[in-house]
């Protein structure tokens, strides 16, 4: 039996582990397009940071024991009809053969409509390699300023990193908020944190053109304003990488993602997808949804690899659970927003509490702010986020949120989760209880107010 | 409808705050035997080392609005044919009718078989009062040197708190251990801990005697051996406060906690019991047991506030949650050890692993030894122990061990939650799901050994 890969991040590695841990007698084959078998690509902002010196530092295995790494092997066709795959490789041709396949791609960057993104100095920032091109950057030219194009994820974490390294930097977003993957009193703590750490905000701003002038860089908005910078940094989302597929006649679904079942199969029998590259069965939302993280792309690929080889494993879902350390802060959610609930038709409620990661009478106490959304009328659970010190435990309380969602609780029952306690770490009832505990309250109050209303 | 609650610690005031939450009508009187009410009672280690410099601050709340409190007010006797609680106040006896009762006594300390354990200058440690005596007479004697009898979590704070104080510590354990609690392998890390932190520590030791000489105080073990130290703290656990009930008729059960069903109420209809003096309902062993701990305290006596106001609130159950700081380091536990499960029929298989707090590759990565106990033919996890530095997230990563025990997940479907990742935080698996997966793989190990010796 002939497993072949197409992919050597997070979920082609995870593919490949899993099926050689569950079928000894497989060969496993994975082609990797770069040079960079399961690297950390969620790790290149410290490694722009300084934080992490050294890139090789930021593999997550460089053993692959009883697995083929291809590297410099990219794929070109998917052939469905005859099961091989078309491959380029030092300006040669092959054709790699297969009994099952897995297609694990992954995403691109989404190059946002402006002029002059190819300027010299002007990045997107994904793979290794334009980490390097990054790097290389930032030793040789030494740059004072740079300006980030876009306030998700990877834009918050860049405008620390480069901070960091001593540059002065603006973060330009086109909606009003930074970080719009919560809610806005969230992004609003958020937006105050990298304020005060010196970095300039512009919120609602659209660039259109970037040119060079003066060995600087200028950008314009679509309002006519200006900035002037060193560097520019664009991170403005990905988008799958699908095209592939496609090409071969294999579906895709949500945002041009590869259409999967819950085995992490494709339309065509014997071939699977995983990661960034694909669909994500959503647990909450009970539909596929393009939901690109490196977690997901483990569990994703960990599925893949075990049904390719004989297994009869279901993908159990994500529920949207995602963290992000920026500067001394960490935010986190899981499940739906209010927006989103709305949209697949809960009737949500949410209410935000405050609230001591710890006693306060230990020292070193600090707040956490915490928001809750629960369906009304059946109390389910739908969703949390959380925002404080990046030492609160924040990241491990929305997890407790995150196995409850699993499980579909009530926010109520939350309340009988026997959750760990000693006063320099937690409470009686943990901050995850006295929210569920104010959410409970206010929706009571609420309804109330609710009724007195209709009356 | 008159609620009367007997005791206003954790599970006491819980019961209040929970039935005035319910019920605007009733009327809650709360009898206290002592001045201190809803006092943190953990806190006090962190008070006698001088963390926490004012005992006020131990106050998990000091506003009790719509619930009379009544400080002073020792419960008698409780007679259940008329309703009524008797009560010794200023040398004056009263009597309190009432239509619903909430017992919550808490526990009292174990008083070891010890001569001279009312000497001066031993103590024992649970109440707002002796901790007063403890830090009278760190204050006025100002003691060089500490033994302390039991390494418990309280002695082992206590070790923590008094060396954080300047004195000599010497910890006397009767078991080979420190924190029986756990698996020796890791009370073996806790106990280098404190050895490196200056604290001698005599495991297998049983004190026989403590008597004054000297301006001194001599302890003498069973063997024969002696130490002689300024002060001791005897810290050997506590039992059930449950004759106040017993008296009165209420039937006590494991360890002579009071008896009670999932509703938190005693064989007689009305009477509730909730806290430290009550039986447990356990979750993973399906049983009644005795676990006196303020997590649950709080949870049983919400329970008991519902239904003595006409709820139908059913406790969930316990699954043995538990966490303490030493020192630097965290340790916590949840669910059952494997000698538990092996008593509860069980047939247990427990593996230990360590693993990153988060990404290696981002600064200040410390290791986490996970210890995974599960059931080998059905594979349902069964407990999970933790150990390492208490910033690594240990409680709550435990709390993620304790949300999957409450949904009896198996080891394996620990790797299906969706939990938050980002380098400085976590790995694209978390620790708890690594743990997980080397523990299928060292059952899968194990079993074909198994079967290779059955051959």
């Amino acid at each position: 039996m002939h497993l072949l890969i197409v992919g050597g991040s997070d979920a082609g590695i995870s593919a490949a582990l899993r099926a050689r841990e569950l079928d000894s007698a497989a060969t496993i084959t994975v082609l990797l397009a770069d040079s960079f078998p399961n690297y950390s690509i969620c790790g290149l902002p410290f490694y722009l940071s300084g934080e992490t010196p050294d890139w090789h530092q930021l593999a997550h295995r460089t053993e692959f024991q009883g697995i083929e790494i291809l590297r410099e092997h990219r794929a070109t066709f998917i052939d469905v009809e005859n099961n091989s795959v078309f491959v380029r490789s030092a300006d040669k041709s092959k054709v790699f053969p297969f009994d099952r396949l897995v297609i694990a791609t992954g995403a691109v960057p989404v190059e946002p409509p402006i002029a002059g993104l190819r300027s010299p100095g002007v990045f997107l920032l994904h793979t290794m390699e334009d980490s390097f091109r990054v790097h290389e950057h930032l030793s040789e030219h030494n740059p004072e300023s740079a300006v980030i194009i876009g306030a998700g994820y990877i834009g918050m974490e860049m405008a620390d990193a480069l901070t960091h390294r001593g540059l002065n930097v603006t973060v330009v977003s086109r909606p009003h908020t930074v970080l719009s993957t919560v809610d806005s009193q969230l992004g609003e703590v958020l937006r105050q944190e990298i304020v005060n750490r010196g970095v300039t905000v512009h919120t609602g701003v659209e660039v259109s053109s970037i040119y060079p002038g003066d060995g600087k860089l200028k950008l314009q908005s679509k309002t006519g304003s200006e900035l002037t910078t060193d560097m520019v940094i664009v991170a403005t989302g990905v988008r799958p990488s699908s095209e592939l597929a496609s090409a071969g006649g294999i579906e895709t679904g949500a945002r041009g993602a590869i259409r999967v079942n819950r085995k992490m199969e494709t339309n065509v029998p014997g071939i699977y997808a995983a990661g960034d590259c694909a669909e994500t069965w959503h647990r909450v939302l009970e539909d596929y949804t393009y939901l690109p993280l490196g977690t997901t792309s483990h569990k994703e690929g960990r599925v893949a690899g075990e049904n390719a080889v004989g297994g009869v494993r279901v993908f159990a879902g994500s529920v949207g659970t995602q963290v992000v350390k920026v500067f001394d802060l960490a935010i986190a959610r899981t499940g739906l927003l209010e927006s989103e609930a709305h949209v697949a038709t809960f009737d949500p409620f949410t209410f935000e509490t405050l609230a001591w990661d710890h006693k306060a009478y230990y020292p070193g106490a600090r707040e956490l702010k915490i928001r809750i959304t629960g369906d009304r009328s059946s109390g389910r659970l739908l969703g949390a986020q959380m925002v404080g010190h990046w030492k609160s435990e924040i990241s491990k309380r929305i997890d407790i949120f995150a196995a409850a969602l699993f499980h579909e609780m009530t926010v109520e029952a939350l309340n009988d989760l026997d959750l760990s306690y000693t006063p320099p770490l937690s409470s009686p009832w943990d901050p995850v209880q006295t929210g569920a505990q104010a959410w409970s309250r206010a929706l009571s109050l609420n309804q109330a107010t609710r009724e007195l209303k209709h009356v």
